[in-house]
């Protein structure tokens, strides 16, 4: 972390005797970490005052007499990342789908075929900030036939739906612009509507979805400009908003003038139940934008996403495209087109529905099985997400440090909202990891739980909490 | 351009004189052109007034009865694009190589054998926002080989070069922050900064590169944050930036303590003459951050570059690059690390390099053929583009005009700076054409600016100019 200046010069580290009890480690193994780190010229130790990150010379090695430019000084501190780049046997960390799962046969003769034809030339020529036009013109015409796109109405490609976000936060945010966002939600839409300097309003998000009354009030309190919502699966809850809701919103959405964001990128990954209208289809008024990607139902190294709206916002969207990297990589974006067209995204979506719907259920039967008494957790019917709530006095950062030493890992609940609330709430992320390894994974998870408020001497908290199922 | 919206709702059109006069045509035919929009509803008459853009219905097509949201209201308008939208004969307006000289057959096989190859798998799951490991590692290990890389220097993928000055500007500059760029400037790279606020200080540059007692007063005066060069057949006059200059320019940054942005993706392309060191090897303060791309010496539609810099500095902006985008798209530059490890990429830089020779020899000689007394122009040694400037009273904006109808283009001087200047100026982009096109376009500009000249009933102008050579 030092090496990555996630940890800065200058910066006290944690006493051995409180980093051991975090890490669950025995206090002789930190303090001879911290005396190796001493050693080689990381840290400075001040007795008394603790140990300190040393400041180090950025050209030391280069064996010139220059006087080194002095970055520290103008560089703003690095955000902190939530505990869990270390390896761990099963991590539940990652919304993302499994690789053993991939259809790779299937993507190296259609990349084959892409690369074989006449069109590569053209592939590798500079290509449009709207996109791949062959693939523009596919997804553009499915949307037209599934009602999601109207006549006035154009699409644009994007690397993924992060970028998809990025764009619409530099179009329609200004500073202090106010932006309603569901509580939890999506680190990485914290971090680009933050970055971008919004207000956020977040709204809590129950299993029916964002609650429409607190929306209603927050609306009308707030103003916003922009209403974001992962209507179906959301992460990191799971939960779908329901059709009534749905329409309530746009109700909302349109009396207050907002723009409704529709992040849409896990709904065709439904294993059970009856798919819903999106909003973009619902909304009679025009004012939704939807948002979707090939990331989560095919592969997300291939970096294609898209936005489908009313052609104005989409001009102004691929203006700042432009700005931002001229156009995304044609190649993937042919690749996928020839994925789509060919029925292979079908079949793959078939199988992995197939699968995802088993992992889903050992999902539910091992938390239901190995959780402690008072553990609240989303019941979802797709996705690759579900939300789960300790009981007190359980913390999930604390619950993480513990479960990675076992091997296994999460992402704590303060990572999804702005001030680090959500403490007892944790994300696990199920897409990517066998049945097997659920089960061992949940299981590890639930042994924890279960030691750890058996250890607590405090008394259990009971306090009320919005009914989850 | 209506339909884009580059032309907003209750824009007044020009006067069919006007528009007649500007674009060559006969009145007539541009009142036609009008009265068809009118019928189309496009435009409104006003009698006396004019033509005006009329404001049609969004939803129109839809029709569901629902009151269609103003987007109109909540957007800023569109930028103008320069005229060059329109496809001709002959394109000197995109600074691109050659498609008829992808070496297609060795990118098959290659991209291919990556398909093929057991990393596929981790090339579709999802990445690194630093870049695909094993193509970050190579560009590092060659940087470190060829003394551009420091040892405290850390390496990351961007999509192409673009997204690199859009991933400094979000790091190092707050609006009305001043940054020094040269005069005229590559298009997308004033955008950036202006999108970013910046307060931008143009300093010119002659045929020897940017001025160096020009920079050191602007960097007195303005105490820059950022200075912005491309020391190497800079975009869009071709000039490069002496030995001399180059170490003048460093020390004058080390004095005002800017960090120096070297923009280098054109010195590859060098047809003739020495190779000259970059900015980032003759820094021995490490306060430059150089940025390098794949885009112009093989494949733009593969968005691949890279931002080599102090590890601090990186690791911010790839905490930027995973707001943006989360990564870039891992297949491009698995291909093109192959391409390059295989050494295709050398062999193709070498007959790019012939034939880049060629061109712009053909360049030269038909400018100084064609063109009319009292044109200057740039004279680089390599590169995709040259910079001339038209004797007066030639605007280079209307000359274009009158090349379209020609069938040849080329972007206009006011397209190189925030303030529109460079009236006479205009960029002649030679390296995606072939030596008969280079030909038969100077040819084109040169009738065009001789006939100009000659109808010019106004005293020719001979305001003092800087030497172009």
């Amino acid at each position: 972390m030092m090496e990555r200046g996630a940890i800065q010069a200058g910066e006290r580290l944690p006493a051995t005797r409180e980093l051991a009890g975090r890490l669950g480690l025995n206090r002789t193994t930190v303090s001879a970490a911290y005396a190796v780190l001493e050693q080689s010229g990381f840290l400075e130790g001040h007795v008394g005052r603790g140990s300190f990150v040393a400041r180090r010379d950025h050209a030391a090695g280069s064996g010139d007499s220059a006087r080194p430019f002095d970055w520290d000084s103008i560089l703003p501190p690095l955000a902190r990342s939530p505990g869990t780049a270390q390896a761990v046997e099963i991590s539940f960390a990652n919304s993302r789908p499994s690789e053993e799962a991939f259809p790779l046969a299937e993507f190296r003769s259609l990349a084959k075929e892409v690369i074989d034809g006449a069109e590569a030339a053209e592939i590798l020529q500079l290509g449009s900030p709207y996109g791949y036009g062959p693939l523009r013109r596919y997804l553009l015409s499915e949307a037209s036939a599934a009602g999601i796109a109207l006549p006035g109405d154009d699409l644009m490609i994007t690397n993924g739906c992060q970028q998809a976000l990025d764009l619409i936060a530099r179009l329609f945010i200004a500073a202090r612009e106010m932006v309603v966002v569901e509580d939890p939600v999506y680190h990485g839409l914290l971090r680009v509507f933050s970055r971008a300097k919004a207000n956020l309003i977040p709204v809590p998000v129950d299993n029916g979805g964002i609650d429409p009354d607190l929306l209603a009030r927050a609306v009308e309190e707030h103003r916003p400009r922009l209403i974001v919502l992962s209507p179906s699966f959301q992460n990191p809850t799971g939960y779908t908003l329901n059709l009534d809701r749905r329409k309530q919103i746009l109700e909302i959405a349109q009396r207050c003038g907002a723009v409704v964001i529709e992040n849409d990128i896990y709904s065709d990954l439904r294993y059970r139940g009856q798919n819903l209208p999106t909003l973009k289809e619902l909304d009679e008024n025009g004012q939704t934008m939807l948002l979707r990607s090939y990331s989560k139902v095919s592969f997300p190294g291939l970096r294609v996403g898209w936005i489908i709206g009313p052609r104005a916002a989409i001009a102004r969207l691929v203006e700042i495209k432009q700005i931002c990297d001229l156009h995304s990589d044609q190649l993937s974006q042919a690749v996928l087109l020839r994925f789509a067209e060919s029925g292979e995204l079908q079949r793959h979506l078939d199988r992995t529905r197939r699968a995802g719907l088993e992992k889903l259920q050992a999902t539910l039967d091992a938390c239901g099985r190995f959780l402690p008494r008072g553990t609240r957790f989303a019941r979802p019917d797709g996705g690759m997400n579900l939300w789960i709530e300790l009981p007190g006095p359980l913390i999930s950062d604390k619950v993480l440090a513990l479960a990675e030493e076992r091997g296994m890992s999460f992402l704590p609940g303060n990572y999804f909202s702005e001030n680090a609330r959500h403490e007892r709430g944790l994300r696990i992320s199920f897409g990517g990891l066998s049945v097997d390894q659920i089960w061992r994974g949940i299981k590890i998870l639930g042994d924890i739980a279960t030691e750890e408020l058996a250890a607590s001497s405090g008394p259990v908290s009971f306090e009320p909490a919005a009914a989850l199922v």
